[in-house]
């Protein structure tokens, strides 16, 4: 029974509550099923049951990450039935591409999945299609699958049994925009988003391009203008334009009323963390104190975000290994620029689904979400 | 009433148990402090009423560190009657010579006392003032306090009221050479440490030779052969020549029966963590599978150490942002070389001194202690 | 004789040729000094006779820069007579604000000036006054100073006898910009420029800001749209649309033909280098291949910039250590997004200084200046 | 004609001088490969006349390298007779096992070589074969090699007609060592050598170890008291007790009298340098001071090597992109630590192989390698 064994490893560092979530995590090779594997490991409402690879399968997990050593966990070989059999909750970290058959199994055996990967972002299988050039293989499940940014989908979230987690980029900059979208402070709906990356953005897979000795001293744009971050981000965009968590969706928009997102990615030598400049036309002659005060409306209650005061600018290093998202802005002229920072394995990934995880069960949305960022 | 403002400020953050310990900080505007905060804002057996400083006084704690943005805590000025008021218990994180004073008061007025700088360290007065240049000026505090190394003085740390949290080097050293020499495997008791160390230790104090600039792309050696870690280090493994967790100390010892440390420190590129290679003669012809026997046998049941698997050599990064430390090992010949990693802020630091809290709590060793390392 | 001193102890390094130039360094305990020092030794047509400084005078340069450690040098006293006496050109590595007495002083003397600092940028002094907040000490020589910039300036700067040589951020973008500037490519002459510093921008003075700690791991905008970088990006772009290498200057354009530049400085954990991202907006559906073929042309025989082919990026690593700026863009729709790097130290600073240098002495553009960057 | 069009390519950087040398690089696709194209771009006697690979045949230099963007250059298919025809002297910087085979049919054809591998280290077939377990497959070869480290081996060198370059880990523990066992100071031969090596000395090869993220914040060991560079740093000591450049080798040392390493090489989170931090028992109670005598005296006339002044620690940043060694060392009682600093890819590799040049041409040993470390 590896529930069992994989259970009994992990017994001495789980809170045992009677009410906890029997949770699994299928892929565990990336940074973002490490980060993952960190946060569940603390989480006082899941207990782990086992860890599925497939390259990395009979590995123990501390072969894989030597983060990991003090754990006797061994990856096993992924099978839905047997998710199914030892958990409630499934979280899916493969490469993009590979997760549309996974998530459907599990789903069908009665398992809820939250899918890290690409797979599941688009609402409409045309698009899935168009930005990834091959079609979804699940179209059906495309349209079942939450948006994961619970800053823009709470209510849909609560309770839901599929959720696509967001891009890492597109949460960063979706956060930046959104209460100026929101507000109807801008002129127009052109982005000009200017991302900068960690390196861990680029996978844990062995290429030239992100060894140390390349990446090190190294700031360097890459895919500019032809990401596929940026038409995710314009959905997000196009979706508040039709009103927020309305069901209206973009195809109501008018061409002109859509969003234009140029998204500019940039890698930096870091290990973690994304720092979003947004540059954005405001409407009419507005005041940085009335943007900043839509602002800081706007995130008032939300646990995760922070907005910044006048004069401080965001930093991923004040965000590093944390679900949280800086924001900070300046005005001069018509010009709004926002700066946004994140962690892109934190709330751009493991840290957000899990968020989404506390949303689904019904629980406090912090749980297991409490620590303050890692500084230095 | 500044614990009220404080305690509001934490409540979203702080699970209300009812037997919370009620904890302050003094001093937070270093490293070791901002660590600290971190751990103490995830313990769930801690209630955090005030943070207290000099210069930073007056200050928001976000003011002070960016990653605490989210907070609405400001800094007291020191007073140590709203100290004893407001808290059971004190972490005191101020730079070596300014805490003397401090604990003295802190004492006096029935709060325990945890301290994170080097004034409490040494058993005796005489070895205090012959290694830092300068009379101790409460004698009798140096000889009260228990030196808070969990894994050689557990029995003693348990129920005690004022701790000297060990140096980051000295626990990182300590661990490495301790099950060696407590079996009695070595041929004489010359250590000589190799340690190389993250910018961080260097504290945070606006120096040239700790600028970005000046340590990135740079290894190099400092005080070699002349830190003050050194006689620290020898006190530990001398008073495990005179027997584990006894009384005799080392006064005992006769000279050629004394630890002799060569203590050679370096300075890395990175911001945290302690990689120590130690270099120990073996005093028979012992086989690497029975010396790593001893290893495995002496930290099997210890929290927080992981003696690692033959071939596995411990890296900082593996251990970083936790309280952890992995040993490795190699023979050859009679030459046996331990590695040991630790995060200088964590086991070096403030993750020690909070287990060394749970433990003088009568607390679980690892509650609030639990996270897994920041990988990447 | 401070001059022989100073001379005997590298005449082990430099090539002694008859028509070698005599120049003396002003300001050496920076990183544009210590450059600046790096060229000039491997520079074959120069001879240095003395460094001066101010702070420093009387250490040797090896305890100023362990990376002179071979060198028999030590920094003189500031005197502007001494200078007179050892060198034909002098170049002033000093802060901003403390250049213009000294300049003055070495003209009047009839030694040609290099001046790296930002006292002589600006053409007006009503434009110096408005942006550095204070009058100019000595107006005319602000009119007589030539902007260092070959690309644009290069018949001015050939034998000129005092040069200002540009800031790093405005090389950088001012690079970017003029190709499509002046070949009338564009909609508007609004520029965004999001542009990413290495630390070794913000000086050698110690700061808590640019410790290693903070700085690592931490990509952080600063100053955005308030920077003084930008009225110089703008004084640029307007003599450029006055007509290059014109006499015109900007008083002749109006309002709406003036360029705007907005300027977003980021600093990235990385020593050296500047990479900016420019944002404009063509005047009509240009393709991007006609776009590349003006950039093409318009850099096609300088010596130091590169232009490069479709779907290459610049990197900052490619540039390091020398006085190269690589440049590649990318059109999609109206946007055209171009991206420079460039050595800070370097193109920014004091190689760009020896360029004009060499135009100044009527010496091929190259001299001295022929290294390829450091990778890794 | 591969020669004309590889001369046109460069004809604008390379001085012509009627001396000058012919020139080929065979394997350009490495870090080694690309720190000797740029030494050599920059040396005035040398004329690169083409550049050989193998998988990057065909591909232009700027492709491989992107700091080589702007050389007109492309890599051929190596075949002995075209490097013949086109060059006096080839260097080789292939990969470990790949050169014998090259390198003899270079020899063969009258062409110089510089070997860069670790192929032509050992005098000694057997000696081969056992470090590298596999038999040679051209002993004669292995002993025409003179081994390139011209403090020890000037003599040998001068008009030498086959090289092979020493080790990265043991030019550095060599040159740390040599002073001091020449001087017959040391108590054994035993030394304890702990190296710090940047991530470029693991090669260009795509490994998950070599990622950014991977080595980012990681100090590590690996390989201790296992790695291929000791038995070559014993070779040299070997033969240096043997007397320095005579023809008895180190058959004739009786086994007390052999040296015996210990060395433990680590990664640094940088992407160059190596800092070895050497261990060494004084034969008596010698001072500190006389130590430094014998070290300074040892080095007063090396142009590569500066002895540090007393309290001054080497760092790899003050020699990096140099072909420079800077060493420093301490004693305390019988212990004797040494520290040296080089770049592995300059003194370590491509710097020292272009010292051997200057060498086997009879040119003034400098020639080509004047520059200073870039700083920072």
């Amino acid at each position: 029974m590896p529930s069992v064994s994989a259970s009994d490893s992990l017994s001495g560092y789980s809170v045992e509550v009677s009410q906890s979530v029997k949770v699994a995590v299928i892929g565990a090779s990336g940074y973002t099923g490490a980060e993952l594997l960190r946060v569940i490991c603390d989480h006082p409402q899941m207990r782990l049951t086992a860890v599925f690879g497939y390259s990395s399968a009979g590995k123990s997990i501390g072969e894989v990450f030597a983060s990991f050593a003090h754990l006797d966990l061994r990856l096993l070989s992924f099978d839905p039935d047997l998710v199914a059999e030892v958990a409630e909750v499934a979280f899916l970290a493969l490469p993009h591409g590979a997760t549309q058959e996974a998530a459907d199994q599990l789903l069908t055996r009665g398992v809820k999945v939250i899918d890290l990967s690409a797979d599941h972002r688009f609402d409409e299988p045309e698009m899935y299609a168009q930005v990834y050039g091959t079609e979804h293989t699940h179209p059906t499940r495309l349209r079942e699958a939450v948006y994961g940014l619970p800053e823009l989908r709470r209510n849909e979230l609560r309770g839901a049994s599929f959720v696509a987690c967001p891009g890492c980029y597109p949460t960063s900059v979706t956060l930046a925009v959104a209460p100026a979208l929101n507000a109807g402070l801008l002129a127009n709906y052109e982005v000009i988003a200017d991302c900068k990356s960690g390196i861990s953005g680029a996978g844990r897979s062995a290429r030239v391009g992100s060894l140390f000795s390349e990446r090190g001293e190294s700031m360097q744009g890459y895919k500019t203008l032809d990401h596929r971050h940026a038409p995710e981000i314009e959905m997000n965009l196009n979706r508040l334009l039709s009103g927020l968590d309305g069901d209206s969706r973009d195809q109501n928009l008018s061409e002109t009323s859509r969003s234009k997102v140029w998204f500019s990615p940039h890698l930096v030598p870091m290990s973690r963390g994304i720092l979003s400049t947004v540059y954005l036309r405001l409407s009419s002659s507005l005041t940085e104190i009335e943007v900043r005060d839509v602002y800081q409306q706007f995130y008032k209650d939300e646990p995760f975000v922070t907005f910044l005061d006048q004069g401080q600018h965001p930093t991923t290093l004040a965000v590093r290994g944390t679900n949280r998202c800086h924001i900070g802005l300046t005005v001069r002229s018509n010009l709004l620029v926002v700066h946004s920072a994140i962690d892109n394995l934190g709330k751009g990934a493991a840290g957000q689904a899990v968020q989404c995880f506390n949303l689904m069960q019904g629980l406090e949305e912090k749980t297991g979400l409490r620590s303050t960022a890692l500084y230095p």
